[in-house]
């Protein structure tokens, strides 16, 4: 039955989530953007070209975390009560933290994750005239609480 | 007058392309999800939990590309003509490659990078079951033409 | 510390609604569109150019509210339980009245507010071939229940 | 008061669910896309220009799904626990079926409709270079539990 | 080499149309709503529950083919200059027809269709409490002008 | 025949700009935000509880310029070339004014109204928690120009 074969490997399934209990879960992620120190010093002195790129990213990732489900095709629409993205400068990158809570059957990391990303591209955006070395990288789960097992901190 | 420096100082402004001229536009972005040896072998052999990650994050990156301008804030809307994700398995990475093009006033860059970033985030989604160990990383432009300068890739 | 500076203030931050109860929250705005006592004619006799006026700004006014969360940075995604938007025509405006209904941890008057503010904006892009004096005024909050403090109409 | 007649007559509504209870609910839909023989075989065999339409429908319809409050417009914004779209392939049609579930105070046929419509479109968009022929035909409901009245299957 | 076998066959791509001629493209599709021959009075009398299922259906067509791109993941973003929506009462039956227009590089055929598509889902969602018994069928392209090739209506 | 009545009157029809000229279009829209002059006195002194409402405002102003299509049912999607926020603030209130410009077949009025009208809605949600008077006024085109006829300022 040649066609079963073609359905059945690999193929998209949503995980039915309608079982799973409603608890409080929140989920930590971050990452880093990687960029010239005269492009964070530009960014500090408020003087790149298109204006603020931290407020910018932080609405930014704040919005795209609430659009989780519609770019993460096999993710669910979860009511978040909270996401926030905090952005530290260092000589050489900015840091990105995003925090995601809900009171939900299936965990927040993914809506943590996309906010970071998206602030990511936004700095990136936001500089990318003035500094052509930018990387985005090191994004990744920093912690999870609230389902069937908790994550520490994963250093 | 204190307003004006609340409201000048790191204002957000969108670039005005009115006047660039239309020129047929290229570019070219990477990242990598690093993962598991197990979870790329997974992967090939196709019994990921929620199905073939590699079609699911194709796709994923493709319609992203199109939503740019709504999730990066002062990115114009531009009409694509091409948007490619290739994914590449190594042994402990997925390497993720997108080429945007457009005929349009200003690059394609960002289109290409916001590809690679969300199907590097439905890799992730697709496999955070079976790997906790996963980070996305090196996301950054590769090559870029039809603007005022070209750019060689960046290595 | 130059950055905590920028960093903190006036740094955008959702609220945390984790801890706040569930109830049940209802919410009334009220807007006008002024414009031509000619073209409130030409809408009750339903010849305006591009069709009827006042459906297209009651399914827009509903279709928007749902959407509010992607609109306005900071909103909650709520879960609607009912949207309205009734329009009344007087001699030289149309009055735009919507109420928003959901079981939430925070209230609904931004929906409501959204739900007349683009329910305006279809009434005036639906006229505006044939009344260049339309303006949209008055848009506010009417009534609020379901909070820590329920508001009286403000009149 | 000829006003109050056109406003009240075929105005439309959302239904107020503010008060109908939660329950679980779940819809099945299903669809049929006629096209010839030969291009159920390229599909069969992985042929077709743009790639698997398989995988390609079952996410867009997935996605779909999820967007049905923005599609459709007097409908509820759902917080899906689950949907899933199963593709059958016959001698020259390939039959769509959609499930959806969520714990919600209406029911979810919109959503698996929803899901079987914009699969469906998305067959339909990635074979039309090799088959002129195709027609989208059947969609409906199949069943639906948690209501007020559950369907048995319609047949 | 295991992987590119996965990578290659069936891999999703999106057509590049960044050389070939923009030209002026229309499209017709049309579509058929079955129904009860009570819905169809009810519809003409205007008391069907949720307001008038013609002028919702209207409009959501019109938007839904405006967000083609992001429904059907490998159309391209094309720049509308006119879509339409028809609807034909008859005895036990709705005909929606929609045409599309744009001055683009491809088609508009998938713009009609969805338009047809979401119009009649609206259609079905107004009706069903009304009617168990409603299908949506025979939607197809009935012209299409502008392309390599030109249909006549396929009767 | 009582259905082509019902069809007819008032029925929503998207204009078509498929013969129209492609010319460069500007239009500029402004709109007032009431509010009390400690709510003005906290906006300069960044003290508003959720952060800066004057950047939000801008940031999601232009956001909405770009998805007017989306929201206003009958718009055309314009690609645009430019938006930008202005924010002034008085004694008693804030002063929007929004400008949109692209190279397009239809006026771009509706863009720089739906910036003005999101821009309003967020500085009214972010400083919601310390001002109940708040009210949105005045929103009106300023000027128009690239069309048919160009506006001069509307006073």
């Amino acid at each position: 039955m040649p066609f079963s074969h073609i359905d059945e490997t690999g193929r998209l399934t949503m995980v039915d989530v309608g079982e799973k209990p409603i608890t409080d879960r929140t989920a930590t992620a971050s990452g880093v953007v990687l960029m010239r120190p005269e492009t964070v010093a530009a960014i500090r002195a408020r003087t790149t070209p298109k204006g603020d790129p931290l407020e910018a990213a932080r609405l930014a990732g704040i919005l795209a975390a609430k659009q989780t489900d519609r770019l993460i095709p096999l993710c669910h629409t979860l009511p978040l009560a909270y996401v926030n993205v905090e952005l530290t400068l260092a000589a050489d990158h900015i840091l990105i933290t995003a925090t995601a809570r809900a009171r939900a059957s299936t965990g927040v990391e993914m809506e943590a994750l996309t906010a970071v990303s998206v602030a990511a591209l936004t700095l990136f955006d936001m500089c990318k005239a003035i500094d052509r070395t930018m990387r985005i990288t090191d994004i990744q789960v920093r912690s999870k609480t609230g389902g069937a097992s908790d994550w520490p901190a994963s250093e």
